[in-house]
């Protein structure tokens, strides 16, 4: 198997993705093709000493789509940098799949245009792994579409589920619409909508309306959002419970005991907040495209790019591009 | 000055809520006007043996909106219920504030039709008063308006920041637009137009947009949103709370030893917690309306009905009506 990896994508490029990819290549046994540039990928493996012996490169060089790029220019001034080349080589089946820590807008018109929708998509679509009470819900759209109509959520409901099978091993997914209450004609107009083309479809196992209050206890599988409120779940989820840590570390300050009872609880605090590291969990799927593409966090470091390799793997052996594929042609 | 309650609204009425309003009377030297069930009232009060003399009672028999009905019955079928009957003597000026832990929708549509909205504002939205780490921010709207036109939120800023600043004492109120990112390009067409008309008005201080992730930090003193994302936005704040804790509690019963680290920072723990309990904060005004109203949590309990009683006589006091009228007008 073969993976492409975009070097020179995220804040951390392209050190930490070059070790990440080290590691991912001696512990997978994958090959990995490095796109980015080549004097820059060479030094930092020899500095680090790092296994190579599965790296191919493609260099080019010192073009590099950066966070204040519009999204457009990977397939415009930007169509010769590491990740428009990176996407044009899985395109051209040269590879298994395509991993970038770089700018998320891109990646996804990088997707949609280079690598090209599944046919039948409407619309590609983030998802993302969400930590539970129970363990993971895949959220999905994330953010790559602000406005959406009710049809495009069916299909991410459709790409959620297949995802929740295959790769997370999910039997027969519960599916909820990420919705303002719990009866049927809550929400705008398009979730209404949205509701009985889910209720109705024979692909799903539609479970109704999921709220913000419900949805962290694991309560359904798929979470099928519209990008705009998908993405103010996943940050509110995210700024919560960073504000609640640091809540909890300012009374685990507070005095001498409470230290003590801090040192105490640490390693049990540890691993309870592992399920919410997202270094553990790999990147976010662009699903609905043609091909695996994995965005991961801008911030990835080794260990996030390594566990989006095993993601990547994960997701070509389990053929969800088929699944996705088959899924949607049913409807 | 006299505060209207519905005495029979909420999962807990009519004990709770007479309960809260004897609190409330003692401690706040107030009239209170129970609407409602006055022989159920009455025997509470017996019972209880609580104080009741700045009450008095307007008998609306078994005529209670329940859960169940849907939110034009208060101008409908059940014009005669206890919350109808209370929103008609606001409107009356038969008191100075109107309290209900009942139906949300109901309660809605009774504050904008029978009491209904300052002259010039559009929209009457939900505030509620959201824990962040630095003190607490006003979430404007939670809920009340699904679908909404750029121009209803710059109205949600402007009684957003009256709210903040002369109730919760914040001097030129700082306000964000919740979106899924801070360039000025970004979210749905309403919220890049929403944005625009933000940055240009006077009446306010605006500082851009705010993301989930920023927003439970207190970056922002009101947090402006359409009513669909910002009640998407206060339930994922709600359940990740709820999970997060539940999840430390995990941590602290899972041996012997964790158990006593829980019993050694349970209570600056609790402290901590404090700001996140709704019942300390009393409930959610309904802004834009011309009359002082709060919407009190479903399953408020006496201590959460007395901390309504204290907002609205604050409310009240600072004639927080006068100053939206007033800033509405401004426009």
């Amino acid at each position: 198997m073969k993976i492409i990896v975009d070097a020179m994508g995220g804040d951390n490029a392209p050190e930490q993705i070059v070790k990440g990819c080290a590691l991912a290549a001696a512990e997978y046994g994958v090959d990995i093709v490095l796109c980015g540039n080549e004097e820059k990928i060479r030094e930092v493996i020899s500095q680090n000493q790092l296994y190579s012996d599965r790296f191919s490169y493609v260099d080019t060089g010192d073009r590099v789509i950066v966070m204040e790029d519009h999204a457009e220019c990977v397939v415009r001034e930007k169509k010769d940098s590491s990740m428009a080349v990176g996407m044009q080589m899985l395109k051209n089946n040269e590879g298994d799949a395509f991993i970038t820590a770089g700018n998320s807008g891109a990646a996804l018109v990088g997707a949609t245009l280079i690598v090209k929708r599944i046919k039948g998509v409407k619309r590609a679509a983030i998802g993302s792994a969400i930590p539970t009470l129970k363990g993971h819900s895949m959220l999905i759209d994330c953010g790559a579409n602000s406005e959406c109509k009710a049809e495009y959520l069916e299909q991410f409901a459709v790409m959620g589920s297949a995802y929740m099978e295959k790769i997370m091993g999910v039997k027969n997914p519960k599916v909820g619409l990420l919705n303002n209450g719990a009866e049927e004609t809550k929400g705008t107009d398009m979730h209404v909508e949205a509701y009985q083309i889910l209720k109705n479809s024979e692909n799903i196992n539609f479970s109704g309306n999921v709220e913000g209050r419900n949805a962290p206890m694991g309560e359904v599988d798929v979470i099928v959002a519209d990008g705009f409120s998908g993405n103010i779940f996943l940050k509110t989820f995210e700024g919560v419970g960073l504000m609640l840590l640091k809540g909890l570390k300012s009374v685990l300050y507070s005095s001498a005991t409470t230290k003590l009872a801090g040192a105490v609880i640490k390693k049990p605090l540890k691993n309870f907040m592992k399920r919410f590291d997202y270094s553990e969990q790999g990147g976010a799927p662009l699903l609905g495209v043609n091909g695996v593409v994995i965005k991961a966090h801008g911030s990835s470091d080794a260990v996030a790019i390594k566990n989006a390799v095993r993601q990547s793997i994960e997701m070509v052996k389990a053929d969800l591009i088929s699944a996705i594929t088959a899924s949607v042609e049913k409807k």
